[in-house]
C-alpha cells in the first residue's frame, strides 16, 4: 500500500518544522553572454534585453512577492552583476536577504585550470564581501560547474555550506581532508531551465511547461518534501520565475506552502548555521560524502578501452 | 498570500483600458528557406509547401478571424515576399492592418557587417514603402537578429517603434545617442515556434504542445498582463498559428480577451503613437534602456580568461 | 465572436461527407537503419528488434483495427520492405487495403542525383508492381525528401496522387509543364514522430506525449477538419502508433470519428480518384501549386550575400 | 467499436494471472561518467553527486517500497558499481531481488571489438558470480548496445534471458545456431530516462515530465498490457525514479497494479524459467527471432549508393 517512507536520514528541523524551503534565485543578468560570447554580447541585443530584465524587472518583482509573504530567502549573484547593478544588491539587502556566491562572471570552476579557477573565485568572494560588507557564507557553482578544486577553496574561504549538488534529499555533509561544510542540495526538477527556458543562444532547445505544470512538478516535490522530512531549494532565475505568469504562479505556490505548515521559509546561512550547530549537539548523524572523488581515469579502463 | 502586485512601471492605457494586445505575424512564407538554404530551396520541396502555406493559406484565415471579431493588427513581411506575394498584401491592406519591417529575406542583422546590415535593412524599408505607399513605423528583428548597429538604422529612417525586444512586460524606451524610439517587448512564450514548431532542417526538434496546452501559455501571460497592466504582443506565423486546430483556439482566445473587458486591441504602430504622445505630455515615465551597450570583450575576461 | 469560417477552398466530398480520414502508415522497418548506418545496422540489434516490430507486431495489429472498424486505407512500403516481408504484404493487400510507394530503402530523393532519384524511384515502383500486381497509384517522400524532380519522375509512371507536401488543408493540385496530380496533403501535427518517438540512433531527441495528449492534437485537428470541410491524414508509423496504448487510443479516436457523422474513411487512391474525376466535371476548382519552384540561389542572395 | 484484441501471440501466464510486471531498475550510479569522461569523471562533482544518490539514496528507498508491497525484482549492475557498494548489493541481496548482468562500467557492447566485448562482458559476469555467489541468469545491453556478438556470449555463459529488445509486447525467444534464450522486452516509453533525465553532460536536452504525466504513460502502457495479455517491463534508474515526487508515484502505481487483480511481480530469471518450462512443456508457440540479422552493407545499397 502507498505511503512507504521515503527517507530515512533524518534531519533534526528546528521545532514545529518538518521542512525547509529556499527560493533561492541566481541572479546571472547578462554574465552568461559576457561569457559565452566574448566579442558578441554587445551585438546579441535582444538576449541581452532579455538578460537584462532579471536586474531592471525581475528582481523587483520578487523582492515584492517575498515582502508580501514576509520570508526572506537568498540570491546568488556572480561579481560582475554585483558591480553592475548597484541599485539591485541594495533592494536585497534592504529587505534582509541573502546575497552569495555564484562566480565573477559565470564561470564554470571546472573548465579552468586550478590557478584560474582560484583567481576567479576570489574575485567573487571579493565582490561579495565589498557588496554586503561580508564573506559569502555560501557558494552555488554556475552552470553546476564545481570542480574536484572548489571544496578545498571554500573551506579555506570560510564558507560554511554549498548549494551547488545532488546526492541526497536532505541536508548532508561534504568531507575534505582539510574540513567539511554542509551541503543543501537540490535537483533538475527544482530548476527553472529545465521547464521554462529555451535558448538558441545557449543551444538549450526544450519544449516549454505550461506554468501549471511546471509548477505542478514543483509542486509534487515540495509535497513528498513535506510529507518525508526532505529540503525543498529552488534553483530559479529572476527572467525565467520573474515573468507575469510565473511569478502568479509562485505567488500561489507560496499560499499553499503555507497552508500546509511546518514550513520553515529561511535563507541558506540559517539553514547551514542551524545544521553546523546540530551536528556539533549531535542531534543530527548526516549523510557524509567525501571529497575529492578518485582522480584520473579508473585503472579498469585504462587498460583496455 | 497571493495577489502581489507585479508591476510598478504603470503604462498610460488609453481611457478605460488596461492592457493592449497585438497578435503580430510575422509573415516569412520561403524567405527562411532562400536564406538558410540558397542552393537548396528548390530542392526542400515540402517545407517549401509548409512555407507557401503561410501566404496561400494561413494570412486569408487569420484576416477572416480579425475581420470576424471586429480588430486591426500588425504584420511584420520581409522585403522578398512583399514583392512575391502582392495579393496577400492586397488583401492585408484592404482589411487595414499595419505592415511593418521584418528584414529583406530575413537576414539576421547581427551576422552582416555593418553595410550589408545597412543595405538589406533599406531594402526592406524601400519593399514596405512601395507595397504600402508609407515608410514603415515599426521593426522586429528577423530571428531576434538585432545588432549593435539596429537601433540607429531604424530612428535614421524615421521609425517610432521596435517590436524585437524582452526587457520588459510594458512598453519601454531603447534611447540612443541620436534619439529614441518604443519598444513594445514581447517574449520567447508568446513566441509560436516556442510550442508548435517541429523541423529537422532549422534544427528545431522540439516537442510540440496541444493547441490547449499551448494556449493555456499565452492566456495564462495574458490573464496576467491584464491583472497588472502589462502588454501583451505574440510573435506569431501564419503557418503555425494558422493551422486549423491553432486558429480555433486562437478564435476562442479572442473571445476569451474580449470577455474580460478593458482590452485595447491595436496595431503596434497606433500603440507606439499613443505612447510616444504620453511620453511627450508627461503622462508616461518609462524605463529606459540606453544602448548601444558597451563594446567588446569584458576587459575583465580579455585579462584572464 | 469564435467560428470564424477558415476553409475557403471547398472541396466537393462525397454526397453526405464532410471530411475525408486516411490513416496512412509508412512501414518502414529495417529500411531506415540499413539506409542510415550501412555497416551497422547489423550491428544495432536492439533499434532493429523495434523496427521488425512493424513488420511482426504492429503492422497485423493495425489491420485487426481496421477489420474491426471495417475500413480500408493506405500502406506506404519501401520496396525492400515489400521483398523482405512478403507474408506482411498478403495480409495487407488480403484485407483490401492500398498499397502505395515509399521509395526502395527510404531513401531521400532530394539527397541524389537526378540520375540516382529515378533509379530507386523506379525500382520502388517496380517492387510496389511485383507486390501488389499493379503500379503504385501514389507516393508519399521517405522523411518528407520530394526533391525538384520528383513530380515529374510521378508523372511520367502514371501516378495520380501525391502525399508528402503541407501546404494545404484540403486536397489539392501539384502541376507540372508535363502533367499535373492530386496532392492529398498533411502536416508535422498528425505525424506519429512528432510526438511519440525518442531516438538517439537517428538523433531523435524529443519529449514524449502521453497518448492522451498526442491523441488531443490528433483530435483536435480531426475536430476542426470535420467542422470546417478540411482533410486529415495521419502520417504514421506501426512500431510507433501500433504500441499497445496508443492503439488503444487509435482504436477510440475512430470510434470518435465514427460518432461524429459524415466521415469518409477511404484509401488514397479512391480519394485521389473522386478528386480527379471532380476535376474534370469542373465540381472541384483546387488551389493550384505550379512547379518544380524557381530553381538555385535567389539572384538578390547571390549579389550580396 | 473499440475493443480490438491487440494480442494473438497469448503467452501462457501463471494460473490466475494475465500478466507480469517486472520494475526491472538499471543500478548504474557513476559508471556512466567513468565510461564517458575518463579524464573528467573526478571533475564533474555535481553530476557524480547526483549518480553517486542511485547508491546511498534511491536503492534503500526502492527496497522500502518492495518491502513495504512484498514484491521482488531485478536490479541490473555494472560490475564496477557491484564491487563499489557493496553494502547495496547486500541489502538488494538480503531482500531477496535478483541481480542481473549490466556490462561491467556500462560499456555498449556494439562500440567494441568482438575481443574487448567478450573482455568485458566476462568481467561483468565474474562481478556478478563475485557479488551474489551465482552466474547471471540474464543480462540488459548498457545504453541498448546489444551487438552482433552479444546473444552468441550469453548463451555461452549459459544465461537464459535477455531484457534488452523491443520487438514484441510479450516474451519471445531469440534464436541463435548455437542455442536460444528468452526476451522479456521492453520499450522507450518505459524507460525512464525518455520522461525525467535532462542532461547536458550526456548531450540528453528533453523536456521532463511531471510525474503526472510521466506515470500515464506508464499507466496507460500496463493498462493495455493487462487488458491484452502483455508484459510490463520498467527500464528505470535509482536516480531518476527514486527522487522523493516519482517514488510516491511508482508507490501509487503499485497500488493501482495490484488494485486490479491477476498481476504476476516477479524477478525476471523467474519469468523466464517459467518461459523456458513452458516452451519445453509444449504449452508455448512463442515469436521467435533468429539471429545474428545479415551482416554488413545491404547488397542493394552497396550497388548504386
Amino acid at each position: 500500500m502507498a505511503g512507504t517512507k521515503l527517507i530515512d536520514d533524518v534531519f533534526p528541523w528546528p521545532e514545529g518544522k518538518r521542512t525547509a524551503v529556499c527560493f533561492s534565485f541566481d541572479v546571472d543578468a547578462e554574465s552568461l553572454l559576457h561569457l559565452g560570447f566574448r566579442d558578441e554580447a554587445d551585438n546579441k541585443v535582444v538576449t541581452r534585453s532579455e538578460m537584462r530584465y532579471d536586474a531592471h524587472v525581475a528582481v523587483p518583482r520578487l523582492l515584492a512577492i517575498f515582502r508580501n509573504h514576509d520570508i526572506r530567502q537568498t540570491f546568488f549573484v556572480p561579481g560582475w552583476c554585483l558591480e553592475a547593478y548597484p541599485e539591485m544588491v541594495k533592494a536585497i539587502l534592504d529587505d534582509g536577504h541573502e546575497i552569495a556566491h555564484h562566480g565573477y562572471v559565470h564561470e564554470m570552476g571546472n573548465k579552468l585550470t586550478p590557478e584560474n579557477e582560484r583567481y576567479w573565485f576570489e574575485r567573487g568572494t571579493k565582490a561579495v564581501e565589498k557588496a554586503t560588507g561580508r564573506k559569502p557564507a555560501g557558494f552555488r557553482a554556475p552552470s553546476y560547474g564545481f570542480s574536484r578544486h572548489t571544496l578545498e577553496l571554500m573551506i579555506e574561504h570560510g564558507m560554511i555550506y554549498d548549494a551547488s549538488m545532488m546526492g541526497h534529499d536532505v541536508p548532508y555533509i561534504l568531507k575534505h581532508p582539510r574540513g567539511e561544510i554542509v551541503e543543501l542540495p537540490s535537483q533538475r526538477a527544482l530548476d527553472d531551465w529545465t521547464h521554462f527556458v529555451l535558448s538558441r543562444d545557449y543551444n538549450w532547445l526544450i519544449s516549454m511547461q505550461t506554468p501549471e505544470n511546471g509548477f505542478a512538478i514543483y509542486r509534487a516535490e515540495f509535497d513528498a518534501a513535506w510529507r518525508h522530512g526532505g529540503v525543498w531549494i529552488a534553483v530559479w532565475h529572476p527572467f525565467v520565475t520573474g515573468r507575469l505568469s510565473r511569478a502568479e504562479a509562485m505567488d500561489a505556490l507560496i499560499d499553499h506552502m503555507k497552508s500546509q505548515g511546518g514550513v520553515w521559509f529561511a535563507p541558506m546561512d540559517e539553514i547551514a548555521r542551524h545544521a553546523t550547530a546540530a551536528r556539533k549537539d549531535g542531534r543530527w548523524k548526516p549523510y557524509i560524502d567525501p571529497m575529492p572523488y578518485n582522480a584520473g581515469v579508473l585503472p579498469e579502463l585504462a587498460e583496455r578501452m
